[in-house]
């Protein structure tokens, strides 16, 4: 509380309990790291989740073209309604036809998938309540919720099947209070891509447990070879949806904060309460930027397929490289990803022991060979790092093999490894050692 | 509290305390009038307070090619720091060298306005605390205060005073749970200037009682002939400010959500913990839109003086050409503004006793004349209602014509007026009626 006395001679202004309670993780945990890069080798970041960084990925003419064709419209220049112009809402409808029955009406269009998040579960969640989050997971719900004194729980992915959620836990974490289920599919910062039988598994005790479930489909049709996206709101028979999307990752402009809530309800359990909460909510900041939302009907209309496909054949192409040479990196074990942009890598911390934690290894990393890699601890997930694989393809082989070349130099040797633990045996190459216990306890 | 119980055989899902909390007061009323035009005559809404509505009045080219530019740079796609991009926050500490010394670090680039004043609230005031606003006011401050638990207190502004804040009844309204004041200048909805020596007066009473003050400037430098706008923050030895403004109104974009904070705390009397809030709070939706971040350098440098002129002769010889229609138009008394876009008009009630309230007037003028005003209900007061002065010429003299034609037809005749109340004499023109409690009440 903001403590001031009427009269007293003394200023005492204090944040808000809203404003102490919110915090940006991964930036909190970035900001104490010791990154100063070696000055002989260039920086690769390979620690920001934002396609355009590199310049090697741009949207599409045609997307460029319908924005400046809006530039000259008056139209684009004056309010639109707090949920988004008509039109615009429209053209979402139609193009989320793929997540089931979706009318105009359906649709509130936000600043960015964040503000989507943020309207999603400051609709459903009071402060006392809780909403469970993947782990690893993206870490935007922490920031978003434990200011309102809603409290993130997580249930667990389990890496050795692909990130699967693990269902068990998932429906242990439910308690009274749970106001929601966040699934995010495909994951960042997994990569993972979820069957329709998994979804079914999760709707299934989201139903059980009368829970509604917030979709993260901001990865939406990022699927490699032989792997299908499904949107989880097909499959649902009664459980209410919250789908978050928009135009940020797949149009490769995250920066023009164009996102959206689809409402999905067919056994109108939200009913009139949360539909109009989610349009009063919008009212606070107005809606996003009408440039955008006058040029979306062309954007989403116009973008070729082949656009799309070329892009998720790059993504495709990075993350076999990348696992190509990592998994040959001593005391490493990447997870092959099948869609989004990221990959997950296992840093066996017992075979690196000058390090005291992944934190460490990151920071060394990047001042002997200029490599950041994100921490696990940035998804509440120790002993991994997340590489993203939009960098161009040069800078990833690169950085692969520097980080090879940094495992090879820091590993512990056969015989030192021997001093620490006379009965550990160095693993082959595929082996896995249980030195994580989050990725072993089931 | 979004009730549920786990295992039980229902669903039950209800809207956050937030959101049930959270109206925008303009529309619920707005939706609620019966405003069906009248066939015959072309619909006049003077209710938007939007200057791109009608066409007339466009952003300069300077502006538009700035975008255009921005639309080519492929650093204008990428995720921007939550609080904005360094080069645009210098550019706004550089336009906003008027309000004292202001450094890019005490900016904080914000989606609209709304989201600054959203940000600025936020950050200061708790649930349980208050904020006082002006009464007349500008409502977003209701919307975004209540669903977060913080009550909206009013201090009355003295109509017959150009709208000056009634100082006593401003710090009879400070209390120990008061946590900012808030002072709108050039104000929406009236469009009062304040002199230097007022806004001392307000300073010394936020300085006395240790009351933070939140300055909306949204319309600065939107000022008349013969007066002048002052920033708040230039005149404060103490009192710390966080002024919010941004591109919507002078550079004619409102839907562009390119809006800012700029903190004054001389003796740094909100210490780390406001400003480190006010960043962390920006991280919940990511700062707005890169495209118009990048453009804002040029747009802030190149947009010509000459612009902001016109526009603001516009509007003032638009103000003087309604004001003269308006005050012979029998039973209105309107207030000529010294700024802004907007002027109030006392509709006085007892002279149109077929209606009960400002509402009903407001109503049956759109019916038969097809002129839409708002109702002062929508500031929180009554008897009055608001025009909007950037329409055209043209269509501005054409209301305000019907408007007069309106009430001559509505007007209580003498005889009429002599059975209601044996007493009344009919005024002359300049005559004021204290019909008005709330005009006149000191």
């Amino acid at each position: 509380m903001s403590r001031r006395s009427r009269g007293s001679n003394k200023w005492e202004v204090r944040a808000s309990t809203l404003a102490r309670n919110t915090h940006n993780l991964i930036r909190n945990i970035v900001e104490n790291l010791q990154v100063e890069p070696n000055p002989s080798k260039q920086l690769i970041a390979l620690s920001v989740g934002d396609p355009t960084t590199f310049g090697n990925l741009n949207p599409p003419e045609q997307v460029l073209q319908a924005v400046h064709e809006s530039v000259e419209w008056h139209i684009s220049r004056g309010y639109a309604p707090a949920k988004g112009h008509a039109e615009a809402r429209q053209a979402v409808a139609e193009y989320s036809a793929h997540q089931g029955n979706v009318t105009a009406d359906d649709v509130i269009l936000c600043s960015g998938c964040s503000h989507a998040i943020e309207l999603a579960i400051s609709v459903i969640a009071d402060s006392g309540q809780n909403v469970l989050v993947p782990r690893p997971g993206f870490m935007i719900y922490k920031t978003i919720a434990e200011g309102l004194g809603i409290e993130i729980k997580y249930y667990r992915l389990l890496p050795d099947e692909q990130w699967k959620v693990d269902l068990e836990d998932l429906e242990n974490q439910i308690d009274d209070h749970t106001a929601a289920i966040v699934v995010i599919n495909p994951s960042n910062p997994c990569g993972s891509v979820y069957s329709k039988d998994h979804l079914l598994e999760i709707l299934d005790i989201a139903s059980r447990n009368h829970v509604p479930i917030i979709a993260d489909e901001i990865y939406e049709h990022f699927v490699f070879s032989n792997y299908e996206f499904t949107a989880l709101s097909t499959l649902s028979q009664d459980v209410p949806i919250l789908t978050c999307s928009g135009l940020t990752k797949r149009f490769l402009v995250p920066g023009w904060r164009m996102g959206w809530i689809v409402i999905h309800d067919r056994q109108n359990i939200f009913q009139k309460e949360v539909r109009e909460g989610l349009a009063q909510l919008a009212n606070r900041i107005l809606g996003p930027n009408t440039l955008i939302q006058r040029a979306l009907p062309s954007i989403l209309k116009y973008t070729p397929q082949s656009f799309f496909d070329e892009v998720v054949l790059f993504i495709e192409n990075q993350a076999k490289l990348a696992y190509e040479e990592l998994r040959r990196a001593p005391g490493l074990r990447p997870v092959m990803p099948q869609g989004a942009m990221y990959m997950m890598i296992e840093v066996k911390m017992s075979m690196f022991p000058e390090f005291k934690n992944e934190l460490q290894f990151v920071e060394r990393l990047v001042s002997e060979q200029s490599v950041f890699c994100l921490p696990g601890q940035c998804f509440e997930y120790p002993n991994f790092m997340r590489i993203v694989l939009t960098v161009p393809e040069d800078i990833l082989k690169e950085a692969c093999l520097r980080i090879a070349t940094f495992c090879k130099e820091h590993i512990v040797s056969r015989e030192k490894l021997k001093e620490i633990d006379t009965n550990f045996v160095l693993p082959s190459e595929t082996q896995v050692i249980c030195d994580n216990g989050l990725t072993r306890v089931a």
